[in-house]
């Protein structure tokens, strides 16, 4: 292809991406799901917080299994004390805590914290973080975080993270992407969890 | 399942999980690809970014096809004056330069830009954004890049992302995850891109 054809053809191709812009017209709150057993799922909602934070909008973010934020990412959150509302509602994973009826009392009083923020159009972004988890262990009902994300306002986004997102949800989802594991040194290499990558 | 059967099943998974934990035991600098045509590739290694500069950590941002960052993604960036260094050194996609010659010069100027902050042991996280569609488009040979992977030290980490990750670069990441879209609202609902959310 000579230079002059090159330049045709992206020429072409320019006019095919401005048009597909055109179509995409309007704004919408979204309701984004993050699953799959790769990795990715949380970090990526994390890049989420970050831009929105950079916009000036406020952000909350409940997490449903652990009982603690990583010390990092405390000390990045709190940079935006007046943004941010950050809670670590969980105790840890059911083979932790070994009592099943807590769980689910622990998941409740986490997803009526959420709602609180679901609710409140102040909030431009709430991240559910491994709330998946909670469905999938069954700590929460899907008929319930359903009806809770009926009381989204239109212009807020919400994200609900972890593996094993049920199909009621994703069907009900504007964004879905699975995180799929292709490597992961942990199972190949025997590479432990690492400062920066992992928490 | 009684609660005691129950809590002895947890006790169980517990004793796998920890023996699983003692099984990965050392540390290591991953060379980590973020693939697919999902979306979440950079926004899961904004993520890490995050954490990384949270542990104190010195990083660097190459952005490989766009030519200047979202003033959202500036505006966090620059809290980090002393540990984030950041360089949109793109020119756009070729539908948008239209010349060929041009973008293979800017990718080689990027790469080489990139180089220093990936030799240099002093980045623990080293971020190439985009760079497997300059791969992907033959503005970077995979051997070059190949090259360059042999050049970072051994306790650094470094993300390449975009789509189309050739298969010798995902044969030699430690860490592979592929964005599967499952649902997208800009093909689906003609939603833009928003604020927060893509930028």
């Amino acid at each position: 292809m000579t230079e002059e054809q090159y330049r045709k053809k992206m020429q072409r191709r320019k006019e095919v991406q401005e048009q597909r812009l055109q179509e995409r017209s309007h704004e919408k709150g979204l309701i984004i799901v993050h699953t799959g057993n790769g990795k990715g799922k949380t970090t990526a909602a994390l890049g989420m917080v970050l831009r929105s934070l950079g916009h000036g909008y406020k952000v909350a973010i409940v997490q449903f299994i652990k009982g603690a934020w990583e010390p990092a990412e405390k000390a990045v959150f709190s940079l935006w004390p007046a943004q941010l509302e950050f809670h670590a509602m969980g105790e840890g994973f059911t083979w932790e805590t070994q009592d099943r009826q807590r769980d689910i009392e622990t998941a409740q009083v986490a997803w009526n914290k959420a709602l609180t923020f679901v609710r409140n159009p102040d909030y431009k972004l709430v991240l559910l973080d491994e709330v998946n988890v909670a469905l999938k262990l069954g700590y929460l009902t899907v008929e319930q975080v359903l009806s809770g994300l009926d009381e989204k306002p239109a212009d807020s986004h919400l994200i609900l993270t972890g593996r094993g997102a049920p199909p009621a949800l994703i069907e009900r989802a504007d964004l879905v992407t699975e995180m799929t594991l292709v490597k992961h040194p942990f199972r190949e290499q025997g590479v432990k969890a690492q400062p920066g990558i992992e928490y």
